[in-house]
């Protein structure tokens, strides 16, 4: 099984891609809706759930994780490896190294959480890459809690979003992160406020086609996640909007389980 | 010491009507920041969360506790009363006395959070007190996250404000019950929306004015309630707006400890 994780319903535009790309393989996702968003809280905090998170994927019975948040991605990750028996992939690395293809004026642009933005992991993965390329990052706190809402379409969701890209458009950047998992749900309006012309990366795309390259070059590991369709979501709070938006995102109706975390 | 918590910042809209009409006594918060939001969360989480939270200020060592948040109040009251071992209060009740005393045309609305909504426990309690009165609740899931982000004058909670408030409008209420305490902090922009002829009730005040009369009805409470002005703040994730919006909120500065939830 391959396990995906992320602070809330955001990981299953991961997961949409891993039944994309690799179609044969069975999916667990844990979701922590109880104790979602993770965006605007502390270090510590964020840690401390990732790795509940991480433990509850193992118990299942998982074979590789895929942390499918980018605010725990950022600033938990070095805990998860040191702690995880299985390998492990983070969302932000892929997505750095595709912008950095896709650039041509050297100016890229970060939208992500509050967390994912301070702990600065974006700008230094790109300056370690090259030095020359301008990163300009924009904190979206509102997004995570509209689009757990199931509140896609709204008027104020359109506003808040032109608000937040308003500087990464003046600084006329060509390339933009979206730098939580959440955002491909609202792909289209970004896309539109930001302009046609600046390239969108996915970081659910790219930490998919890493897996895929990782499976395919590795008959070992290949060997040890089942295959087949079995899929399973699990959340820790099972009310609110999750069943709804997974059927309506996934296009398929998977089974939900509650699953309380216990710390 | 009285205690009072809520799962955010919410609460301390209590906290200043504490000072306000009980500026004697010595008061201590906790907000659960770490967790915030509830009201979007299922029934068995927040009453988990409530209990946690009841434990920490009872190992603080208050001996009089305020539940600063209409969610918990909602959904979980029954089960906090029967584990405290000292005084508790709830914030629905005194607000439902106020709203029926205020209506003269009997259409009360309640703007609340989706848990807080889905209870009834307002319809009820209004229905219990007088049948002929009719009830029109409203969720406004928005709003919270808003609130604790500090967006608090955004041209985009104007309208989601006015937008949640639309159906209360056209039922032609006379009275509007906050049913959350995070909602005072934008007390203007709803007045200004649902229109100057709605009594506005504030649950912060309504429930601070009940505990005064308790206290000068039992000369043994007031006994064991310290007095002074040693007042603190704690937090169960100290990153955010928390220290800003309660200095802005409170017009002082209190000292702020985080305080870790373990479950």
């Amino acid at each position: 099984m391959i396990g995906v994780f992320d602070s809330g319903l955001g990981g299953l535009t991961v997961v949409k891609k891993i039944f994309e790309y690799l179609p044969d393989y069975q999916v667990v996702y844990f979701g922590d809706t109880a104790r979602t968003p993770y965006g605007g809280r502390g270090t510590e905090t964020i840690k401390k759930y990732a790795l509940e998170d991480l433990n509850i994927l193992l118990k299942i019975g998982v074979k590789l994780v895929v942390v499918a948040c980018n605010t725990v991605s950022a600033v938990a990750f070095d805990e998860l490896i040191k702690k995880s028996p299985v390998p492990i992939l983070e969302v932000v690395t892929p997505a750095v190294e595709r912008a950095i293809k896709a650039t041509k004026n050297k100016k890229i642009g970060i939208l992500g959480t509050r967390a994912t933005v301070n702990s600065g992991i974006y700008q230094r993965l790109i300056a370690e890459h090259d030095k020359s390329i301008k990163v300009f990052a924009q904190s979206a706190p509102l997004l995570v809690p509209f689009i757990e809402e199931g509140q896609l379409k709204s008027v104020e969701l359109k506003r808040i979003i032109r608000k937040y890209l308003w500087s990464l458009k003046q600084q006329q950047i060509d390339t933009l992160i979206l730098g939580c998992t959440h955002y491909p749900f609202v792909r289209n309006i970004i896309k539109l406020k930001i302009g046609k012309h600046v390239n969108i990366i996915d970081p659910s795309t790219e930490i998919v086609l890493k897996l895929k390259k990782m499976i395919e070059e590795d008959p070992g590991l290949a060997g040890k996640l089942t295959k087949g369709q079995n899929h399973k979501l699990y959340v820790s709070d099972i009310s609110g909007n999750f069943g709804n938006l997974s059927k309506e995102w996934l296009k398929i109706n998977l089974p939900i389980e509650e699953i309380k975390v216990n710390s």
